[in-house]
Order: C-alpha cells, then sequence, then structure tokens
C-alpha cells in the first residue's frame, strides 16, 4: 500500500500527480539537459503503437512518408514573414560545424514547412505532379525554458504532413479530410479521447497558415490540451517559395497547400484523460503491454504455474499484447499494484488453485472488476473485455467532456466558472481580437476554436456586449 | 530508349551511375543544405521496409525501443577522454537559443553513448536492473562538406543500441549476437548482400571502444561498404559516466556495455550491390513495390482491363505490396522502363487479348525473364517469383564477392590488384600500426576486419615482411 501512497493524489496536486505517474510508470524522465526529456521503453512502446495506428490511417489516405533535412538555413526560414516571425523566438541555432563558424546559421527545425516548400518548388512542374501528399515522422527543437514532461519540451516527436494541391477547394478538402478521416478517428477512437473540433481565431492559428482547425481535448483537471492541428496554407508559402505547376490549360498557376501535426504531447492527454490516483490507465488499442499475468507462485508449484503461463500466451495468440511477471523478489500483491499504476488494461491471475478448476482470474483496471473465466473461454473473453475497456474508457471522458461544457451568457459567471469549475465555456464573441485579448488577460482563458455548426441565434459578446452571431469554446489550456 | 540512356553506364562511371540512379528512381535528393539530402518517399519506403526487418530482430532478442534527446551539452561529450577525441572535429554545435547565447553549447548527437550513458548511471542500482536492453532509432549528425547521397552526409538516420551487462562475458556475448543474429541475418536476408564479418583494429575502432566488430559489404564496383558495427565498450564508459550496480554478493561493480548501429547508408549499399544500367534492382522483402501492374490499355478496353487489374490486386493478397500504373500519358514501353529503373522485382502485364486466355505475363526484373501465368495460378506463382528473385540476387551477390576476395602475398603484386581490380585482398599483417598506415597512404586500402576463423598458418606481413599468423582483409572503402 505504500507503493500507491507515492502518487500524489490528483485531487490534491494535479500537476504533480501528472509528473508522479509519468516518472513512476517509466513513460519519460528528465535529463541534465534543459528543456529536454527522455522517453524510456514503456513510454516509447506506447508511442509506436500510436504510431502504428495514425501511420495507418495517413497511408489509407494516400499520403506516404518522406525524411526532410533537420537543419533550415537562416534565409529560407526567413521567406514566409509571418511563419518567421512566428518562429525565430524559439530556435534552436547552430552556428559552428566541427571547428569552424558557418557562415549563415541554421536552424533546427521547429516545423519543417520553409526546408520542404523549398524542395517542393523544384519537385513540382505539372498538374500531374498534384496532389503531393507527403507526411514526415520526426524530431522538433522549441526553445523552452522549462520542462513539462510530454506537455512542453525543447524537443518532441511528432508526425507533420505537408500537401500540395491544385486548387483552394483540394486543400479545403485534405485540409478537413485530416481533421476528421484521420486526426478525430485516431485520436477518438485509438486514444479514446473524445475532441471538440473547430477553427482557430486568427490570433491563435500557425505562422503562415491561412486557416487553422484543431481538435481541443479535456484533461480531467478542467484544463484543455490542444490534440492536433490542421492547416490551410492557402497560396501563402507557395508564392514565397515559388511553388507553381503548369495546368492542362497551359497557364502556370501557384499550388494550394497544407500542413497538419500531432505530437508526443498526446501522450500527456491519454496520462490526463484516462489516469487515476492508482496511476494510468491507457486505452488497449495503444497499452504496451495489454495483459500482465501474474503468476501465484509457491516454491512447490512455481515451474508448474509458470509453465501454465505460457501456455496461456499461445492459447491467446499473436492478437494480444501480453507478458508474464515471473520476478522471485515481489509478492503478488506488489505486482497488482506496479501494474495496475502502469494502465495495464487486463490482469490474469493464475494460481495453483485455479489451475486445477482450469480456471484463470482476470481483473479490469478500468472497474476494477473480477472475473473468473474457463481457460478454453480465455481467447474470447479476453478480446471483448478489451473492446469493453476501450469503449469505456471513452464512454466515460465523453460524459466528463459533456458536463464540462457550459454555456454562459455572463462575462462574472464566466470568470467565477474559469477560476473554480475550469471546463469548456461556450460563449458568444464579437470577432474582436481586442475582447479575446481581455478575457486571456482576465482570465487565463483562450478562444480554443470557433465550432463548425452555424447556430441562428444571436446573442452578445461575452466581454464586449456586442451583438454576434458566433459562439466560440474558451478554456484554459495547456 | 532514350530513357535510359539518361542513366550512365555503370562501366563508364560508377559514381556518376550511382547518382543518376539514386535520382532517378527519386530515393533521394539533394537539398540547398551544405551535406544533407532529403530522402524521397520511394527512398523512404524502403527504408521502412529495411526498418520492419531489423527491427522485427532487435525485439526479438529482447531490446526495447526508447527516445533520448538529440542535444549533448559539452562537458557530457567531454567526459570519455576518446570517445570526443573521436568525434569532436565532426560536431555541429548549438550555441543559441532563441535570442540568447548559450552558457554552454551543446552538440547535436554524433552518436548517444553520452547522453545515454549519463541517464544508465540514473537508472541502474542493482543486478537486477541488468542487462538493459535499449534501442533507439534517431537522426544523427557528423559534419561534412561534401555530399553524397546515403554514403556521406551531414545528416542521416540509423539505429543505434545501448545496452549494459553485469560481466565482461555478458558484453562479448551481447556484441556478437548482435553482428551474427541480427545484423549478419538482416543484411543477408532481407537486403541479400552477403558480408564478411570480423573484428576492426585498433586504429579503425569506434571512439571509446574496446573492440569493434564489423559487417563488410562488396559494391559491385570492387570498393567496400561498411555496413553495420558492434561494439563491445568494456567498462570505458561505465568509469567515465559511473555505472554501478550492487551484485548480489553485496558489493559495487562497474557495468560493461556494447553499442551497435545500422544506418541509411545501407541503402546506398543495396543500389550498388544489386544496381545494374538499366537502373535498380531491390530485392523483394524490402521493395516498397514488389509487383507493378501495367495494363494495357486501349480507348475500348480500358476499364474492362482496369477493373481486371483490380481484381488481381485482390487475387495476389494483402502479401504482395502491388501498385497500378494507370496512367494515360505514357505508353507501355516507357513504363517498362521506368519500372525497371526504379528496381520493382516483378511487372505484371495484362491487356485484353491476355483477358481472354485467362492470363496474365510477368517479368522478373533480375534476369528479364517472361512467364505466361493462368490466373488461377497467380498468387502461388507471384510467391515462387519473389523467393526465387531474392535469392537470385544474394546468390549474384555472393557469387561476386567470392571471386573478389584475392589471397595475395606480395606487396606488388597487392598494389596491382588494388588500383585495377580492387575487390578484397586477404593478406597477412604483423599487427602493426606502421604497416596498417603505410599500406593506406601508398594503395588508398584500409583493413576492413581481422576475421575470426583463426588460420594456423604462417606468413609474412604484406608490408614489412614480419612472420606472423594473422591474415586481415583488405579493401578500399566508402
Amino acid at each position: 500500500m505504500d507503493f500507491v501512497k507515492e502518487i500524489t493524489s490528483k485531487e490534491q496536486n494535479f500537476a504533480q500527480w501528472y509528473i508522479d505517474v509519468v516518472r513512476k510508470a517509466e513513460l519519460a524522465d528528465y535529463t541534465t539537459i534543459k528543456g529536454c526529456m527522455v522517453i524510456r521503453p514503456y513510454g516509447y512502446g506506447l508511442w509506436e503503437n500510436m504510431q502504428k495506428g495514425l501511420d495507418e490511417r495517413i497511408k489509407k489516405t494516400g499520403h506516404k512518408n518522406a525524411y526532410f533535412p533537420l537543419f533550415i538555413p537562416e534565409h529560407l526560414l526567413k521567406k514566409e514573414a509571418e511563419h518567421v516571425e512566428g518562429f525565430a523566438p524559439e530556435v534552436a541555432w547552430v552556428t559552428q560545424g566541427g571547428s569552424q563558424q558557418l557562415e549563415e546559421k541554421m536552424a533546427v527545425r521547429p516545423t519543417s514547412e520553409a526546408i520542404i516548400c523549398s524542395l517542393y518548388s523544384k519537385w513540382i512542374r505539372s498538374y500531374r505532379d498534384l496532389p503531393l501528399l507527403i507526411n514526415q515522422w520526426a524530431n522538433i527543437v522549441r526553445w523552452e525554458k522549462t520542462t513539462r514532461l510530454f506537455l512542453r519540451t525543447t524537443e518532441f516527436l511528432w508526425q507533420e504532413g505537408h500537401t500540395v494541391h491544385k486548387t483552394e477547394e483540394d486543400a479545403q478538402e485534405e485540409t478537413l479530410k485530416i481533421l476528421f478521416e484521420v486526426y478525430r478517428d485516431y485520436i477518438e477512437n485509438d486514444l479514446a479521447i473524445p475532441v471538440v473540433v473547430g477553427k482557430k481565431t486568427s490570433k491563435e492559428r500557425f505562422a503562415g497558415a491561412l486557416n487553422t482547425y484543431t481538435l481541443e481535448a479535456l484533461m480531467t483537471d478542467g484544463k484543455v490540451l490542444q490534440a492536433g492541428t490542421s492547416h490551410n496554407l492557402g497560396q501563402n508559402f507557395a508564392k514565397a517559395f515559388n511553388i507553381k505547376y503548369l495546368d492542362e490549360d497551359q497557364t502556370e498557376k501557384y499550388a494550394w497547400q497544407t500542413s497538419w501535426g500531432t505530437t508526443t504531447r498526446l501522450i500527456g492527454a491519454i496520462v490526463m484523460v484516462h489516469g487515476d490516483d492508482r496511476g494510468l490507465r491507457l486505452p488497449p488499442k495503444v497499452a504496451p503491454v495489454q495483459l500482465i499475468i501474474v503468476p501465484i507462485m509457491f516454491d512447490k508449484t512455481k515451474d508448474e504455474v509458470l509453465n501454465k503461463a505460457e501456455q496461456l500466451i499461445k492459447i491467446l495468440g499473436k492478437d494480444v499484447r501480453v507478458e508474464i511477471d515471473a520476478r522471485d523478489e515481489y509478492k503478488p500483491g506488489w505486482k497488482f499494484n506496479e501494474w495496475e499504476m502502469r494502465g495495464v488494461p487486463l490482469r490474469l491471475e493464475i494460481g495453483p488453485r485455479d489451475m486445477k478448476k482450469g480456471q484463470v482470474v482476470l481483473v479490469r483496471r478500468d472497474t476494477g472488476e473480477k472475473v473468473i473465466v474457463k481457460e478454453e473461454d480465455l481467447k474470447n473473453k479476453v478480446q471483448v473485455l478489451l473492446t469493453e475497456i476501450q469503449e469505456n474508457l471513452y464512454n466515460l471522458a465523453k460524459k466528463f467532456l459533456d458536463t464540462n461544457i457550459r454555456e454562459i451568457a455572463d462575462y462574472e459567471e464566466f470568470q467565477e466558472v474559469i477560476e473554480e469549475k475550469k471546463g469548456m465555456i461556450k460563449a458568444f464573441w464579437c470577432g474582436n481580437r481586442a475582447c479575446e485579448d481581455k478575457v486571456k488577460e482576465e482570465t487565463k482563458a483562450t478562444i480554443r476554436c470557433i465550432p463548425f455548426e452555424e447556430e441562428n441565434a444571436l446573442g452578445k459578446c461575452i466581454y464586449c456586449g456586442k451583438e454576434t452571431s458566433t459562439k466560440v469554446y474558451f478554456a484554459r489550456a495547456y
């Protein structure tokens, strides 16, 4: 029991609880390098499963992976004016190669539009080269002075899609296809995290984009985390980097572009959406270990029980990611806590008495429920339970999200709710940057997105009271 | 035919042939950034298949993946003296973060021993934590002034294993397990490249290692390429970074370590071992496209033929990576050349006449052989042919390697052969660094490795004539 006490309770100190869980479950750790974390094998195993699900969706929608240089010469980064202005303050610069000072300093990529566009302008000649649908899995560097494991680090991992299209409509269609078919499908179905989708305000959009669309997820402390973004770049980069194609009508035209990304921050979201005071709760679809076998070992029957455990692994087949915890030095109870803390969806207990009865005990991480299962039903039951756990985690998160979206019309109430209950607030907004800034200044809440659904009602801007038909989502965010 | 002419012939200019093939097949391209390349989707698809095969072997032997920081503070890199001396001349240094000068400059990792060891010293406490078996897939930077696509670039991709063990024997066992069970198995079976394995001389070994073992592959121009290395690090890093464990006997001991890596250079090896004057020839196991369907399209029957092609894809099933080239703007003959140049192992031709007969034409890239196959035999025949092509490519390369390893005892003959025939030369060497240096100076040949097989014969050092029992492999290398 001491063991679980080492995790701070969520209620008491959410930020500390988060760090405790991430470090004790060995998802990640700090390093001596300011702002940089290490993703440990358990965390990286989770990331590999996340990558697999997302990569499949990216490829299924026609994209191929490629790899572009880590370094971006300063003059390239400067080509798109808004872009460099947005990223320059957080760039790490290489100024020295071996013992020589470089003539031009090079940015360690804070995002890859500049380098990728410089190549696209060489590769694209004709309408036949379009659409060009490329994705990259890569490391990214944005200078940070503090480290919040997965949430805010100088280096992180991500995927970034960069596509080129013939028309504005094609680019917009791609932007939304990524938002809905790829990202929302992945985040909701694989990560079991429900999201609110919509458009960013001009203040919050990507530096250099025409429009940024976003998926916003609600953490259990009531703060929101941006789970992914999809940008319609319009022709801004095409004009800055001279990306033109000869169309069927024999005229040269500037192309239309999109870019989109999700990062290892999503690991932080998984922790904060599903975790509880006992530690992680991982969605079965991405859990590195889906089922942990804890054999109940006595000296006399140990070998027998371990043999049985190996048999069970064969029965379960390749479809289940399973491990045996056969360590002698720990008691079963200690192991139960350990694997609960690590968020493994299902625990299987097997001892000599179970063996005699031809049964095993399964315990769900999400509900704590125990089920006794006959060996012959095991394979099927495990599949059913993993599916149920995946759904249950989503449903719990969805319920939490739904009860924490509040429609508010009065600014005082808005301030109270943001301070005390947090969550997302749906409120009217006049569209004015000044009101957006003031709300942020006074409440730390930002506009997370403008939803797609148009509402026909009119109302008053939460800050200035001006009449408007636009409702937006406000929240405090990571 | 013009098309194929655009590739320089191997005979005429091997280096130019290589660049032509890499660029025309769209494996990779130059960028405006000195020393940096871009890996295009076709090349990256190849790399993904290579990664998959190697990653499976790495995991099967008990290793897990993790991710460590890109940046290494200067003081960490300096901890192991030989290590920093070896790598400092090729390090890219970050000196500026945002607008601030850093107090300590940071290396963009040229290899990750320093950062990983600094973390291992925190993580490892007891013998129970060992062995620690971790691998990382990452980008690496070593400053280069020239670019040779895949072969020599400032940035490249690789995997690096870093393991920690209780005893010297355990570390040595791991070093050789990686060399044989993981690397040789992967390179010979997946990439169809036969290798010569052995130990590096002290001159050629990894900076900071006790012993470096290597796999050397012979390119068809007679030069050798180092295909992978596996290092027994001994206790050098453990002592520099204070990696100790409490053993079962309750005493504290320094741990023993290994590290090992293979890189995107292996893509260059695939090109240079298997390619011919028509372009690439890719081993089926790693080819991004294993079978290309070229439909013979006439206006009247086009839809019918395309429907049939789609049916054939279903017949072939998920086990074959297949694409259809349905482009209207190119003739079949042009497409044949294009896909041969891209090295696709099998081409399937289907036209209205074939359809009537219920058959297709299969053409092998390695031999040019045409086979007419009944639709009902297609699935099976494709599997058989892909296996045959994989084996044939290996056998051709093995034969070339075997006929280009020459035992030579006379230094004049050695010089002639290295200059005219190249290949690998097996010769006696006294073990003296001075002779090794002189041979390199006078012939550009280096000692590639000291083979494992002991020979009982004595002979005279190829350079100084001193009697010795050590035979080694010399070659000019990439």
